[in-house]
């Protein structure tokens, strides 16, 4: 396995350093490669992801980046230039996004119930496109457009994952998440893609609902969700309130695949760089971990996957979550749980 | 006052009927006519909004609306040529949204604290603009746009708006919502125009937070926010989960507002429709009577105004929430609230 490793910025190099310490318990072997990008490079060089870079990084089976972005660096340089770069360039249209709510963790909400959903979030198209513009910038008469693309193509692919996903679930249950009755041009696109997708899936249920509903039902009902499919702004909000009634994006790992493994996927945990904490050794590596879990599952390694998962499940049943322990001490924990093969449920 | 109603579909009638029995108490010379517009006048005719009906519209100081949408409607046909055309034709570029947890009502959320926040959406330009279209349609090359349009005049006059009512507030403070790290067009020209206006309002304390991370502080931080500025769409989405988290859409009241006072300004619950439950009489008018406490307000009848928010905080904080009485009851009691003028805390 020859996995290249973007430690990036803030919390980002403390979290992999705990993700990659549970990755060696169970693929020792592992090759791992480092690439130093993010705020760092960018203020010292000017770059973002050079070319050489980005041909480099293809020729791994996976990509594990811990986070990018620092205030120093004006909003949407690195966002765009390298996190969206990779995601777009890597044909990373499966932005994956599971959110379940552990036992032992406290949700705030006041009765989430046993929440255990998946968002599949788009993540080639839409208002990630970067197609838009400023016209007549600085005068009284500034006309901003953003575009959001959708195509036929990258629907279909999405939905047809979500699908698969639904169908290998217990409840294959299917939500589409849009603002139909809005955004009809787009709306109807999605919609008929979901609809025409159904057929090969009787054994899946369809359910639409509008975004704006979505959030309600994230608060008080959320386990009515199975596995969500959505478009990429959609998807980007909706999983940060997913993730916080789960127990909060420190927990949240997540997934960019290209599903036809063209080129390599890559794993993030959702949180960001966290620049006010960072460097004290108090980010919580859970998140980063469970995104090796994914990372694992997308390489075919499922049963590493879940002596993972199981891993952090144990420990966030039984751990003191007033005083979790440092970024070192939970990722201790986990290794060794993972090393004494904890027993999958 | 000259007031055109429009109780449209659903549960809308229902609860616009408690809304006008409450009016009724603070100001019996209203002047009432009636529009019958929505699902059944577009099953009988085909008509959403004629010319005619706009025009008599425009003759009147406010309107106050129902709800409009059925399931035997496809989704899109009312909200385009109906509710947002109001909107748009009667130039209602300030959707005011407040959201506060009034004493006695539950939160779905754990510790909510005192929420009390207005979110200023825009209301006119944006997702909601209209621009956008199909290609290629039914092939395997179809395209579909949205396009977002934000212009300096359009962004300018709701982030003055926002900062009047900012100033206005104890706690002088604003947020910025968007997502400026993905859509850096539009996010360059409200952070530029927010920046500007700042420039006016010392007083006032500035924040900005992406719409991803609004979701996690709504959920876990709700009383950081006091005054909340973002675009139609962002603001559709966040004031449906900021009435969620101060007790449900059954309490949000709106206003569609033209601060030009050239049109008539539109109020209307965020609730829909219902379908599900119309012709119950158990749809709670508690979002239609606040709503005609927003509309006093623009109208300058704010004595009013503080009547009917104060009766309704008083039903809130006395009310047996597991049986809060029907539709009727509900409007009765708040009726006689106001008419026992209750003291205005
Ligand atoms: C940092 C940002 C560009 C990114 C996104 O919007 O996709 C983040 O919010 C996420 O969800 O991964
Ligand atoms: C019905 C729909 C068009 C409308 C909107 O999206 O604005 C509604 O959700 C609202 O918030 O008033």
């Amino acid at each position: 396995m020859r996995l290249a490793v973007i430690p990036g910025d803030g919390i980002g190099p403390e979290v992999i350093a705990e993700a990659l310490k549970v990755l060696g318990e169970v693929v020792p072997t592992a090759e791992i490669t480092r690439y130093d990008l993010g705020a760092s490079r960018w203020h010292a060089t000017g770059e973002l992801l050079p070319e050489s870079v980005l041909g480099e990084l293809r020729e791994h089976d996976a990509i594990l980046l811990g986070a990018v972005g620092d205030p120093s660096v004006p909003s949407g340089i690195l966002e765009r230039g390298l996190l969206l770069r990779l995601r777009f360039e890597l044909d990373h249209h499966v932005n994956l996004r599971p959110a379940r709510l552990y036992p032992g963790v406290k949700s705030p909400i006041v009765d989430p119930g046993e929440i255990d959903m998946i968002v599949v979030r788009e993540g080639t198209e839409g208002l990630y496109a970067g197609n838009g513009g400023l016209l007549r910038k600085d005068t009284p008469h500034e006309i901003a457009t953003e575009v959001s693309v959708n195509t036929s193509f990258g629907v279909e692919r999405v939905v047809r994952d979500a699908f698969g996903r639904a169908s290998a679930r217990p409840r294959k249950h299917l939500t589409l998440v849009h603002k139909t009755n809005v955004l009809t041009h787009a709306g109807s696109l999605w919609s008929r893609v979901v609809e025409e997708v159904s057929l090969e899936h009787p054994e899946v249920t369809v359910a639409y609902q509008h975004v704006d509903a979505t959030t309600i039902h994230m608060v008080t009902d959320p386990t009515r969700f199975d596995v969500i499919v959505t478009d990429n702004l959609f998807g980007d909000i909706l999983t940060d309130l997913a993730a916080a009634v789960t127990g909060g994006i420190g927990l949240a790992a997540s997934g960019n695949l290209d599903i036809t493994k063209r080129n390599p996927s890559m794993f993030e945990p959702v949180h960001g760089s966290a620049p006010d904490i960072a460097g004290q050794g108090i980010a919580d590596p859970t998140a980063a971990v469970l995104s090796v879990a994914l990372l694992l599952d997308h390489l075919g390694q499922n049963e590493s996957a879940r002596r993972i998962e199981a891993s952090v499940a144990f420990d966030l049943a039984t751990r003191d979550h007033a005083s979790p322990g440092g970024t070192f001490a939970i990722g201790d924990r986990l290794a060794a749980l993972v090393s004494s093969n904890v027993r999958v449920s």
